[in-house]
């Protein structure tokens, strides 16, 4: 049913893109915002199909869906108004003067080439076909190709369709965006190893991501790949936030740990707290919020076997016991919760329940003292998220804690639960190893762009060849840097 | 003579570093700051010895150290402004507001961790121990460890005292910086491979930088390096400014290809033209200027012995022709310059002519066609910089041309020669690989920060627990992005 495109069709592909890249690096800012603008509204137009096809391949339920294609559009709106703003072009003037030999330097961001996309089977929208990445390379002024996921092949289609109708409209070639479809790992080989291709993005699992990130170090040219490859985002919850409020922390976990059937990267799948009365209250709390949760499918037979296997592996550990599970009859492929517990120590031991189980699968952590903690904050792997459950008095008695947490996320949260991930300038999605290939980005969010330009000086050019961020009259009116100070205004007038 | 540092010690200084990285990371920029200007100023006080001890071991004048060392000054003072401006902390804030979920979301840049740094031979102050590369990984927030040069050793311990002296003076701890000392590669691969360095800065050879690199991916928690490898940096002279200054292009060609007997990784080690009767006079003139420079001794006798290989292996490549030559005796370890020529198809099919030889070494390209030009352009690997010689009627002649020389290089010249880099925010020092690792950062000027930062995201924290960076009244007085528009101000009014 999925065609797997051809060698040949891929070199056209490619071909085409690095064509494109050549329009694309002298489009301005302004034309690229309205180009993301357009891709909103078409993606907006597009009717009932979008959402029905979608709920047909994925499951994903259609207000989540309604809500998801809303994320979509926003983010493409979002990245074009941060992109039109100048800010990652990021201009910097040093002009010729008496007491510098090199005279006159002048420097910004241009896209850094073709870029692949690979999105993620759990956002069928907005982190996929027309998702952020591509958002993110497109206003970077890179040309897309996107390998479609293949658990959602329709959708990948329609969104596809979507951004092509805008080149067409906007008489841009066709290399600026292009859909590749398959199953076989081949073709993302394919493309990662393709000496045209200068850059990669990829949301999904660890195995899949490592090997984009080994492919692409190993070309004769190596290139960056930005791959989110999940996390199991632990909640250290402390002493006093328990005392005051631990069953509605079982709630909140149990209602974060489910939600969307626990298909996000955010997904706390690891609870760390002191042994006691407490985290009893907790516990007990959590059990009954855990039964009472309905079972929904998961997106596709592959991940509810994969949750499946993975879940039934952590459960019987040494020093794990189930604590709480959804006790109805598996139909299809729902994905039922499981919450189990086990000690500090077996935790850190043991490097499977380090690992992500995607789906609703939690660890609490009981641990015998506050030493324990640390320790598991000392051992723990690079995450997306942590999340601190504690009230001020908690903070002030774990600050060293706290700082350690740091070192382990790229976003830390004080209290609520890490799923939803808004987009906006502050967010950071995007840890250290092996949560991202590169905890010097963001996955979302404008600053997602950043992964995708490179900086470039023109020494000594005549006003006329420079890019439009770099004229002297600054006819995009943006934010430049001239010699060290923050400067809005054209340069004519201070220079003449 | 040099000590190889031992494992045992190498685990203390990494220990130290992990443990200066807890307490780098919670100084105020402006703490940062005033540690660099001290650094700049010991530095300055340095006596005597330090440029003997310099000159006696690279051979380098007096006169030019003495240029360097003002030079290694001014790059600590210029990052320490730019690091306390809070540029590279980059803050944005997202405040709460009843239509967003997720509540306060306020980000900004922390150091990455302990950096390794490998320095440079051909630049004892600038590029090496107290270059550079450590100032803007402090800068950053980062403790460094040196790997000393062995080129240089004794100028690198005093140059390793002096930022001791500092960090005494100061009462920081002594992880924040050390200095490892040996000639084995196994020193630079054991720090490189150990889970606790989280990113590598390195100038030098491509070998050197690229095994690096590779060490640095195969990691099980891979890391970013940022090696700077050298480059040939390309001269396309065109048709109208061979016509006007065949001759004075020659001598500011000559010139910059010997200066400093061309130990420079902007070292112009290719020029390309068109055949005729110009690029003859260019030619002759070029002749003249080369046999009237008189060799001094390069850095080392390794680099002076590898030099005399690599230009031997170039000249007697087919279709070469050593065109001029300086007739000298070798005396010790000078550097005679050479210059080649050769054709088009010769010089694309034989990727040897594409490696830079060290040294004063040039191979002039004597193109048939304008077609022939755009094929050595498309052909070419990364550069850090390209240098188009051209009357603006050239550059109107040449846009597809020059356009694809803005995709091989990080730096492109109108006019002029590449040596010399100016450390000011609008110089590019890195380019496309190989003449880097990743070309997305530079080097040089105050934006080599950025490789030594990461985002974090603090969602929801109270005030009191956030860095000074994202608290509502601003205290350091930076620019920040709040709710997407820049904003230097405090948020305490706007909010009550």
């Amino acid at each position: 049913m999925i065609v797997e495109t051809s060698k040949e069709n891929m070199e056209i592909r490619i071909q085409r893109a690095t064509e494109a890249y050549q329009f694309l690096k002298n489009t301005t800012i302004k034309e690229r915002a309205a180009f993301m603008n357009a891709v909103a509204d078409q993606i907006e137009a597009l009717g009932e199909e979008l959402l029905t096809t979608a709920h047909a391949e994925t499951s994903l339920p259609l207000a989540r869906l309604t809500g998801e294609k809303a994320r979509t559009t926003g983010q493409w709106r979002a990245y074009a108004k941060a992109v039109a703003s100048g800010i990652y072009g990021e201009p910097r003037i040093d002009l010729s003067k008496a007491d510098k030999q090199k005279g006159d330097l002048r420097k910004y961001n241009i896209g850094i080439g073709p870029v692949v996309v690979f999105g993620a089977s759990n956002f069928p929208f907005a982190f996929s076909t027309a998702g952020g990445d591509t958002a993110s390379a497109i206003g970077a002024g890179c040309p897309v190709i996107v390998k479609a996921h293949p658990a959602h092949p329709q959708t990948s289609q329609i969104m596809a369709d979507a951004i092509t109708a805008v080149v067409e409209q906007f008489g841009w070639p066709e290399g600026v965006f292009s859909h590749i479809t398959g199953v076989s790992h081949e073709i993302g080989t394919y493309l990662t190893q393709h000496k045209d291709i200068l850059a990669v993005a990829f949301t999904g699992s660890f195995g899949g991501g490592k090997a984009l990130f080994d492919i692409a170090n190993r070309r004769e040219n190596p290139i960056p790949v930005f791959a989110e490859m999940g996390s199991i985002n632990p909640v250290f919850a402390f002493e006093h936030i328990l005392e005051n409020k631990a069953e509605e922390l079982a709630k909140e976990y149990a209602s974060s740990l489910t939600l969307g059937v626990g298909q996000f990267c955010t997904n706390p799948g690891v609870f760390v707290a002191l042994k006691g009365e407490n985290l009893t209250r907790f516990i007990a709390a959590l059990k009954n919020e855990i039964q009472e949760i309905n079972p929904v499918n998961m997106l596709h037979k592959g991940i509810f076997e994969n949750f499946e296997k993975l879940k039934s592996i952590a459960a019987v550990q040494p020093g794990v016991e189930v604590i709480a599970e959804a006790t109805t009859e598996v139909n299809q492929w729902e994905g039922r919760a499981m919450v189990t517990e086990t000690t500090a120590q077996y935790f850190i031991q043991n490097s499977i329940l380090s690992e992500e189980v995607f789906g609703p699968f939690g660890i609490i952590v009981a641990c015998e003292t506050p030493e324990e903690i640390l320790q598991i904050a000392q051992a723990l792997k690079g995450q997306l998220t942590i999340t601190v459950a504690a009230t001020d008095e908690d903070v002030r008695l774990n600050i060293k804690l706290i700082d350690i947490l740091k070192d382990k996320c790229g976003r830390l949260l004080f209290n609520g639960m890490p799923t939803g991930v808004e987009v906006v300038y502050a967010m950071q999605h995007g840890g250290p190893f092996p949560s991202t290939t590169d905890s010097r980005f963001t996955s979302v969010g404008p600053d997602a762009v950043k992964r995708f330009v490179r900086p470039i000086s023109f020494q000594n050019w005549p006003d006329e060849f420079l890019p439009e961020e770099l004229k002297d009259e600054n006819p995009l009116q943006i934010r430049r840097i001239v010699d060290g100070e923050v400067n809005s205004g054209s340069l004519k007038l201070q220079t003449t």
